[in-house]
């Protein structure tokens, strides 16, 4: 039987990684990239450093190319679908050619794999496919949930109150759900006129780069828009997540 | 100055640590244990052993009493506050009292520390009454939230769909707020009779008494309350958290 690990790595820092994870790279003989292209290069970076560091030779690394996604289309979730059923077959072609019997194969995903990931989708996807036969086991990691609130030293959650986790054209076009939400996936600022709000901002969250901001959306709002535009500009990618906390009165 | 560490110690598992806490751990001189009393020994447990696992001597353990709580009170929020207020107190003492200036303390924290836990709370009470005064930094953790998908081996999001956390008593009261939803806290087994969801349960994830029951909840819910029943009376305390995913169609 062959055994496929899709471990959490944490979100940007390497000292995110657990115990745990850095026994699953140990214990890796083949770890899949599935590269993103040039864009995101830092992101893969770090994974190929957190291998360099952890993995116990011998191993290999098996690439493939991200198949593109179409981020022009008006319909999000059928363009992911449709992304993700080309990365299943490029992930199966990997699983099936470069893994041996006996042996375990893993992804590092970039967070935590529960959170607005495809990997488990996608492993899925390939095992409802019935081409390659594996075991798979996952293992979390600090998503930039918990190092934004770590980096802003607030807590997620309020005394017996709900948080709730959005994407950035949800909370466009459903404005914020409970007085506590927190936004990913953001490509617009969609905070932009919640001026009832407090936020936590925060980007490249464990990085060198990181950037945090927090205050009134009405005070930092403006700011963290030019701050964002600029950072995206110059490192040619961004990402960021943020906390809106209704205020008071 | 005195510095303070609110450290992320993972929900059960002692591989939850990140490499980040294991250097926290290390570098601190003075551990703040407050005891919930007998009943949660085995939590108390796993922080003297992670401490003697990863502490770099010498440190001290410093132990404060934890002041009861009165779980019978209507006003759930009211009652957290004033126990909240009493064990701020009881921090504050701990802070004056047993950390020398230039010296690290640190309060070790289960789960990830911005997830339903008054630690942080309790940390900006003491700072807002003046009476002591230091720098802190939070070290973010494995949630039961993280723990529990991934032991499911299942996303916490779908594709662009929010996902709200809440605790057993708003599940009674407001029922399912989104398609996905984590429950926390609950006591009474709040997913009774949500026969057109399906659920992830997990209680004391990560530990060697580790109990996973996925399914219907038409088919497991029952079957989950006698489990969690028989293991509470036989432990004497149990933590358990879930997510309800609404069946289609
Ligand atoms: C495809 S999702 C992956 C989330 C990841 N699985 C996690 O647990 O954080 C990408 C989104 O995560 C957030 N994100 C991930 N890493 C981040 C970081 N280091 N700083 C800020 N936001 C981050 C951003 O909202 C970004 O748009
Ligand atoms: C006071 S909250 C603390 C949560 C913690 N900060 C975290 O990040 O998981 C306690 C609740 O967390 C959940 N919980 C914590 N550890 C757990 C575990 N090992 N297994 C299942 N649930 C757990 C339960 O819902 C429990 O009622």
């Amino acid at each position: 039987m062959k055994r496929l690990l899709i471990i959490g790595i944490g979100a940007g820092d390497p000292d995110h990684l657990t115990l745990q994870a850095v026994k699953a790279i140990a214990a890796t003989d083949v770890f899949f990239i599935v590269d993103k292209g040039e864009v995101k290069h830092d992101l893969v970076q770090l994974r190929l450093d957190l291998i360099a560091e952890h993995g116990r030779p011998p191993y290999r690394i098996a690439e493939a190319r991200d198949p593109e996604r179409d981020r022009a289309a008006p319909a999000y979730a059928a363009a992911v679908e449709d992304w993700r059923a080309r990365r299943a077959r490029a992930c199966e072609a990997l699983i099936r050619d470069e893994l041996a019997d006996g042996q375990t194969g893993a992804f590092l995903v970039w967070g935590d794999p529960g959170v607005y990931d495809s990997t488990l989708a996608i492993v899925e996807d390939i095992l409802a496919r019935g081409n390659v036969a594996f075991d798979h086991e996952v293992v979390p990691g600090i998503s930039s949930v918990a190092a934004l609130t770590a980096r802003h030293r607030t807590s997620l959650t309020q005394v017996g109150r709900p948080v709730h986790l959005t994407t950035g054209r949800r909370l466009a076009e459903d404005g914020p759900t409970a007085d506590d939400v927190v936004v990913m996936l953001d490509a617009h600022c969609s905070f932009a006129g919640l001026d009832d709000h407090h936020i936590h901002w925060g980007a490249y969250l464990g990085t060198p780069d990181e950037i945090l901001i927090a205050g009134p959306v009405a005070e930092v709002g403006e700011r963290i828009r030019e701050v964002r535009a600029e950072a995206r500009a110059r490192k040619g990618w961004i990402m960021d997540t943020y906390l809106l906390r209704r205020l008071e009165g």
